[in-house]
């Protein structure tokens, strides 16, 4: 630790809080994987002519979920899937099998991960870091047609 | 994959935003469960007159928290709550132990679940998919009393 | 259960919502481990004149994340971070490794706790519980620079 206190922060912006636009993206999956939705939301935000404000994402399922990740290197996605499998095994001796193995460990790591995310714009875009993507994460092995709302609500015009 | 991008998009809703609505819940819980608490939810935006806009719930504690999961099949909760007990075991050699074994399981399990959610609102109605319920998780064995805040932000009336 | 609805709420508080205020906080973390910012994050507040409303803090990274737990017992923090690296070993074997062994656990640690918090604020206060503070947590065992987005939603003046 430094003596100095090693927190320290922006001049606050400030605008009126006047417009709430909202829509539904919708997603096709083809089955089990991590789907980068963030050129997507940037395009809602481009049309809905957001300036500054926050975006809330919701899934609208209980096993397909949402995170924020890295979007460099594609192996730290099958690594995020492969820790997700054995922290929800499909072999893991659950009671609910009705809709097949895969199904309860896709609501184990929905619970685990987000159905909801807000991430502020700033200056018409996502305030995303350099190395962060919005995933959608598709849980079920077959194809679903998943549904995510996208919310601002702030400044537009 | 099919050839065609597999993602698209209502046209947006765009409405004022103007009201911000404030309520507490309180919930008194037996125990560790899972507890539904969407009626009460949906019960506090038609007080509210809530008609589009975002709801944050915030839980005011860290050996409780939430989740939104499935709501048909009681047992796919059963194995959630088993997955919770196997990712932070009672037993678990943990060193804050002063407030008994269920203590620090509770704190992991909140860490790991949620403490915020949001929720979009359209047409006066929680933007839930058909299966989702929205659950206070309560991970400790006594009886407790929790409380949900509940904000709206958005149009009304 | 008791046969009285163990569910109340208190009467809703209903303000306009004008002003959005948005900030960056810089944090810089001598190594892996959880850091208080809530004492930060409630002078940003002050700072906006933030009356009521909703703060977002949003991380922009993905091998640090942010998590609300309890304030009291340091222990409980270490206990956490046993968790999260039982949940997430150096030595698991993952494919990413080419920034260094603590980088994929920090990857997945990100997904399991928060990039994005929604926190009412009321009567010019967050509206956390008594035993609740806002950590940062580094997952890199090297000193790193983070940055958190504050973004105040509300009521101000």
């Amino acid at each position: 630790m430094t003596s100095r206190r090693p927190v320290s922060h922006t001049p606050p912006s400030v605008v009126s809080a006047d417009t709430i636009v909202t829509s539904q993206l919708e997603v096709e999956t083809p089955g089990a994987g991590f789907f980068d939705v963030t050129a997507d939301v940037a395009a809602f935000l481009r049309e809905a002519g957001a300036t500054e404000g926050t975006l809330t994402l919701f899934i609208r399922h209980t096993s397909a979920s949402l995170t924020i990740q890295e979007n460099a290197d594609p192996s730290v996605l099958d690594d995020l899937a492969t820790a997700l499998d054995r922290l929800a095994p499909a072999g893991g001796g659950w009671t609910h099998d009705t809709e097949g193995p895969d199904d309860m460990p896709g609501h184990i790591k929905s619970m685990l991960t987000a159905v909801s995310l807000a991430i502020p714009v700033l200056e018409k875009r996502l305030a995303l870091g350099t190395w962060q993507a919005i995933y959608l994460i598709e849980h079920r092995s077959a194809p679903h047609r998943r549904q995510i709302v996208l919310q601002f609500c702030g400044r537009t015009g």
